[in-house]
């Protein structure tokens, strides 16, 4: 591996075929030694899974070689990718890590349910600086011209400067054409919630089943959120952390709870 | 349903059948209308996935009938449980939501990777007081009368009090006896991380395959951690957040990038 250029650790939760993940390679692959290391089928909804009770498959694969990117499939999940990739690959740390371009929103609540974001996490657990990114299109062939344009402006920061330790970049992309496009915009996580409404169904052996549908339910009144940059046309950049203490009703339980 | 009894939702991250479980009904089945609604399978190590790309089964069955109990196993994961329980059982908000017993700490960065807290923050998410509860035990057959005590103990403190909205609390306790056992005390999430080392192995068909194995890394340097207080004997009580967004590198980016 070249010692003078950055390595870039990309993956991702809609597998290591999926458009968002080319469009990914393609905005950065100049910036660095990039190595793919991503789950060979989607994750979507995975959260912070990972894999304890079976075993792992690591296989090294064809999918970049015409980007000149080497290329690793695993059968766990977007968490695992990062683990195995540091442990098995790379065998240290690599200078960032980017995962996605997702197809689908991770703004707000999302970020809970998001493998994509997951990974990011896992690396900035490690120390490795990250960022999720998500383009708000669920759709196979959506436009990732935007979304590339972001994912490289970020990466070229991140890598020039030097960046506090654990930093953790959530970041979403409205659907919008290069001349459309607002720019970027620090948020924070707007407070908000799915409403599931399980639709039930019977099987053709005459049981039931459920699928799970919802309603996005936004709850914030205050401006300044991921959502409210998206509906303007920005991209949001959304810092995350990694230690969920809740000081302020630590303060609370301390004040009313007689222990 | 009782309308003058509190409805306690009970799930968990184990398994239905698992001992930690019914530890957990035992302890509180006489505070209010208990349901069970848990996963038909061991989940752990899911995080925060959620069930979105295949149908979902959930049948009511007799696990708990002997406690006078009502339960129901469903195919999904824990954050599922919580969801399915609300929409298709409960048709309303339970009043408490309790996740557990965990056979196995779920303390500091564990919480990201823990099934039986995923549950605990969906039901937070959906504005219903929850507590994940997890024993630093791992084994089969642990001993969980001083965790019982302890979800009783707090079981009763949050139905008795007006809690603040989203109040989620990560409660784990250490392995002692009634007679060892220092009490609660309330925690911040300490800083660790786990060192992974994949252990490589071959399958009788000459494929490579990976264990995940690792080593837990502390590295806390102030006082007031969950770990702290675990290995003083006391079960940790950490109030967890729903937004994530980290305010303090927020400043940072916004003073240091201009976009």
């Amino acid at each position: 591996m070249n010692k003078q250029k950055p390595v870039i650790l990309i993956t991702n939760d809609d597998g290591i075929t999926s458009p968002g993940i080319l469009a990914l390679v393609e905005a950065v692959k100049d910036l660095g030694q990039v190595i793919v290391v991503a789950p060979d089928s989607p994750q979507s909804g995975m959260g912070h899974a990972i894999t304890i009770g079976d075993p792992l498959r690591l296989n090294k694969v064809h999918v970049f070689e015409g980007e000149g990117v080497e290329s690793w499939q695993c059968s766990g999940t977007p968490a695992d990718c990062v683990k195995l990739a540091r442990d098995k690959i790379l065998h240290k740390r690599p200078d960032i890590c980017l995962s996605g371009i997702n197809h689908g929103a991770n703004h707000s609540i999302n970020i809970i349910y998001s493998g994509t974001m997951s990974a990011a996490m896992e690396a900035a657990i490690e120390g490795v600086p990250s960022i999720g990114l998500s383009l708000l299109d669920y759709k196979f062939d959506a436009d990732f011209t935007v979304a590339g344009m972001v994912a490289r402006d970020l990466t070229q920061r991140m890598l020039a400067q030097k960046m506090p330790p654990h930093i953790l970049l959530n970041v979403n992309i409205p659907i919008v054409t290069k001349e459309t496009f607002k720019g970027m915009k620090i948020c924070r996580q707007a407070n908000a919630r799915w409403a599931e409404e399980f639709e039930h169904r019977v099987d053709p052996r005459g049981k039931d089943y459920y699928w799970m549908t919802g309603k996005f339910i936004f709850m914030d009144k205050e401006p300044g959120t991921d959502v409210d940059a998206l509906n303007e046309g920005f991209a949001s950049i959304v810092p995350i952390k990694i230690d969920f203490t809740d000081l302020k009703m630590k303060e609370w339980l301390e004040s009313e709870w007689d222990l």
